[in-house]
């Protein structure tokens, strides 16, 4: 553990890197195309956009919410990731618009938010708990540095540098500056980015003082509620579920609403790694630990109970109720981005890798025109919503709280810059996927290219584009999963031996190198730890970073299937299903419904109940419920 | 199935039949020395009792809850029982003070609702839907049965017939009656009581019209909904959580809140039989074999959802988070006692069994002093309760809607007359427990004996106690769990060949006979129907009627075990353990956590993850919980 934590690795710039083919270039395409487009007809017609007019007056109808901001900032931010290496007039001309209405919201003394403006207008800061005030602030920072970066236009930025000066003369620790923070953790990783890219010290000092005044004595939560003269006994929700139930630094477990709690944690490593703090980093890492190892699905989802949106304690990973929203699911993978650019260990890759293609890729349809807010691990049939107030099996055009369409919007747009990073003398190669980087090490301008089917092909080619020589190092992540990677350098082997999930490749390199490295991708069968009763007695199917699951629609009812300990998984990519995918087959077990009379419990040794054998095919979880809506399960009983 | 349903038997007289010793005998006697005193102090100090002086005023506090009545109506019930065959003149003179109070807040008109007199003293029927108007009469109904069975005092019946010929003076079906039932069926059952022990027909008849009116359209609730100015569209619940979706004899499936759904369907087994209704008989068949074909857990418990109190759908039993109220296993008992009157076959008196030595037992402590409302099959840490809005893994002394702890009272007060029937020449023996039967057939008295340490061990001892020879049948049921069950009558051995799950004894008796019975008790492992997803690839461990359960007191953390296909367990009476029970061992599989090493899944061939042998303890289901809290589980996987 680094004792003066700071980033020693930094993400290439948006305009450097581009995805040329494959699944995640698929990806980022429909999201340019359908979903961007169709979340800004959904911000108009909610009137997310026009709100910005500030015309709003009470008796009116569709009264501005106090979370609407954040969502129409986070499509602003997703459209500047995608206007960096795709230029469109049309939407850029929209979103000039667009950003033209929300700066001339904002008040002469910088303040900017659409629901205290017209609907509160006196109670500006007086309820920091519940109100998300400085949560949509901190979205509409990151828009604005998105789109700055994306297009190099500073009319947001500029207003948010405006709005965080006077968030910053209204909040710290010296009267008559308020000693709060945000109910809902998210300014301090804006102010974190508002930080690097403007170097200005006061948004990265006014994010440490978010962080660390977080969870004092006297709980600023109670203050603010005596002074609008309520009972601060009487809170809605547990300290906890806004993470204020402890300075974060005595923190022991990532507690409370799981979107904050991640938030709050990605905001929390930026401001360690930047002031170089070894005690919050320390807590950052065992927050980061206990997130991943004790209350993490194996999709990379986040957040076990609908009740809260919340985690809730360690090994608890119920499969139909599990929330594991697609926002709690996004905040995960970015905290790992965030935390292996401090200290570069493929255990954090790995993570993000999982919630990339599994938990995250599964909040939307295939079309880009459909959501999930909850990510279940097993859904019956639809009668369960209606009946036993379950979880949705049909994604959704939109949410009265749409936090996560657009947060799948910007991830999409923005998930090209999670595959490479750089250091002083090393390119690290984090993900696998066809893509080109143009980078500098040290002096050296190097072109990187990759040629892969990842994720359904673990054969990976690395072209190298370089004017003259250049020692320096490439840092080739090694899958957590995968057992026999071969590597061949320049035509040579070379034994495989990561560090820290890295395989580091010293050497000068030249012109057209070439690397070759082989990822093999078997179907495993996969176990929960013990103390998870969830998946006691079950096991799910990963191959490669692919976690996959059974669908009614090719196997008939799923659960009465159980898969034989020694299954022979046979893969095939099949081109036109589910937008081209490798699905699974093995005979399995099934248990038939013949001969059960009306019984509905009978000894296990009753002839009649014997289960027979019987094809199971597995498709990817994150292509699950793009067809007709059914059963799915992810784990599944070892007969 | 019968053209012309009727009652073919009669239950014997509650001063017919007395317990002798054994598990039911243990728990009437905790039951009348604790929890029938102990209610009796919660009904004085939540003001149940007080309530019927009429001296609330607006404004007070305590306002009377609108069933309040039904819960003192069930406790009056329970001591009527208990009076029967356990004199106390203390508790007797406790009661008729009691009661006299009630008497006293009857109106002149005959009405008799406390809520409605001193709370909304205008609005009398004009929310049959919500307000629990008519099931609190027919508790009282019920209560005053039972108190005139148990002690010959007529006061409390006299005065619920006026109120009943209130009731039938105001609805039915000719104007100006209102065409009305009410939202929580069990008038119906009580009338049916009411007619039985009177012999007034008009009991009868409306019983039969708010059984048969029940769902017609145009539906009476929306018609009372807009008679008090509400949007009839807008229901806090669907029309199924009352029953109401549709007229009785058109519905397939048992639906909506559980207890309603039941108590209908006993009332309903009532009326088909009395009035001899072979259409209304077929559907009370079908709505029960649904309920225990589809929709019960194997411990005898129904209703899934906790959300609504309420079946959900055929095959849908979670098990952490099972409603399975305690009041809605007595009313499953108890409807399957009344479908053996008309149809005396074992599968009804199996259900019986199941439910009275499983769901319902478990829902009080064995000191007779602490409730369950909701029976869950599989409880984890105490955590549950308060993070994930789960159900409380302690039993408590009281509820606020107190239905369960009186229900499971006057359950237990009546358990003996659940144990014989007779007809016009058989003797039917539905239960085994060591107890007396004092009864006739035609024109001889018989007195039988059992004697046997059921349900921990399945050797039974009758003997017969005539003064002169006489032919007759004994119906002795054999389980449907017993599979080589033994049988010698008068020294001589039997074949058992039952019929309809009774072996059918036709001889002449005489003084002295004595028949031994025995149904070998083999702990069994048992499946559920393979279209259950909740316990696919698990089995539940059952021996006799006793459904078993593994407990963290006895095992450490019991998610961690999985049963062998061919565990061998060792059954083992174990007297100083929860009351004495039955305790099963054997060899099971146990996963460790150690060599897991922080991460949270492996892939199952990695050896760190192999399990191990280990000892699993299992103690009946129904005293779980009166230990240490910790974690419980039914269905555990097979390994």
């Amino acid at each position: 553990m680094p004792n003066k934590p700071q980033c020693v690795a930094s993400p290439v710039g948006l305009k450097q890197v581009e995805l040329t083919s494959g699944f995640l270039k698929a990806r980022q395409e429909t999201n340019r195309r359908v979903t961007l487009p169709m979340e800004h007809e959904q911000c108009l017609r909610t009137g997310r956009i026009g709100a910005f007019r500030l015309d709003w007056k009470p008796g009116q109808p569709n009264q501005p919410h106090h979370f609407w901001d954040s969502d129409l900032a986070k499509w602003i931010e997703a459209v500047g990731y995608s206007l960096a290496r795709n230029p469109d007039p049309q939407l850029e001309t929209t979103v000039d618009e667009v950003i033209d209405l929300v700066v001339s919201a904002q008040q002469p003394d910088g303040y900017l938010n659409v629901f205290y403006t017209v609907v509160q207008p006196a109670k500006r800061w007086t309820n920091l708990r519940d109100m998300h005030e400085l949560y949509c602030a901190g979205h509409l920072m990151e828009a604005a540095v998105a789109y700055y970066q994306g297009t190099g236009k500073r009319k947001l930025l500029d207003c948010l540098c405006r709005y965080a000066d006077h968030i910053a003369a209204t909040f710290g620790p010296n009267e008559p500056q308020k000693p709060g923070y945000c109910g809902h953790p998210e300014i301090e990783l804006a102010l974190m980015k508002l930080y690097r890219t403007t170097g200005n010290e006061r948004y990265r000092d006014l994010a440490r003082f978010f962080v660390t005044q977080r969870g004092t004595q006297p709980l600023y939560f109670n203050i603010e509620a005596a002074a609008r003269g309520e009972d601060p006994t009487k809170w809605g929700q547990h300290p906890e579920y806004f993470q204020a139930h402890a300075p974060l630094v005595e923190q022991k477990t990532i507690e409370g609403h799981s979107v904050r709690a991640l938030y709050l944690l990605s905001g929390a490593i930026d401001v360690a790694a930047e002031t170089h703090d070894p005690k919050l980093w320390a807590t950052c890492r065992r927050l980061f630990d206990n997130a991943v190892q004790k209350r993490m699905y194996i999709t990379g989802a986040a957040g076990s109970a609908r009740h809260g949106e919340r985690y809730t304690y360690d090994f608890d990973l119920p499969n139909e109720t599990a929330y594991a929203e697609t926002c709690a699911n996004i905040a995960l993978a970015l905290a790992a981005w965030r935390m292996l650019h401090v200290e570069p260990d493929g255990r954090y890759t790995d993570i993000m890798e999982r919630a990339l293609y599994n938990g995250i890729i599964s909040g939307v349809s295939l079309k880009g025109d459909r959501f999930f807010y909850a990510n279940p691990l097993a859904v019956d049939r639809e009668a369960l919503t209606t009946k036993s107030g379950g979880i949705s099996a049909h994604r959704q055009e939109w949410f009265d709280c749409a936090c996560c369409p657009p947060n799948i919007a910007r991830l999409l747009a923005q998930v090209k810059q999670l595959i490479y990073s750089t250091s002083a003398d090393t390119l690290y190669v984090h993900l696998y996927a066809s893509s080109r980087v143009e980078t500098e090490i040290g002096d050296a301008k190097i072109i990187l290219q990759q040629q892969t089917q990842y994720p359904w092909d673990g054969k990976i080619a690395i072209t190298l584009s370089l004017k003259a020589p250049k020692r320096f190092a490439i840092a080739l992540r090694i899958p957590g999963w995968c057992h026999k990677p071969t590597l061949k350098v320049v035509g040579t082997k070379l034994a495989v031996k990561p560090k820290h999930g890295y395989m580091v490749i010293q050497r000068i390199w030249s012109d057209g190198d070439a690397i070759e490295l082989i990822l093999p991708m078997e179907a495993q069968a996969i176990v929960t730890h013990p103390q998870c009763r969830n998946n006691a007695g079950k096991v799910a199917i990963q191959r490669g970073p692919i976690v996959y699951c059974a669908e009614e629609i090719d196997n008939g009812p799923v659960f009465t299937f159980s898969i034989p300990k020694n299954a022979k998984w046979q893969a095939k990519f099949e081109p036109r299903l589910l937008g081209g995918a490798v699905t699974l087959t093995a005979k399995a077990i099934r248990r038939d419904t013949k001969g059960w009379n009306g019984d509905l419990y009978r000894s296990a040794s009753d002839t009649a109940t014997k289960p027979t054998a019987a094809t199971l095919k597995l498709v990817p979880y994150c292509v699950w419920g793009n067809r007709k809506v059914g059963q799915m399960v992810v784990w599944m009983p070892l007969s």
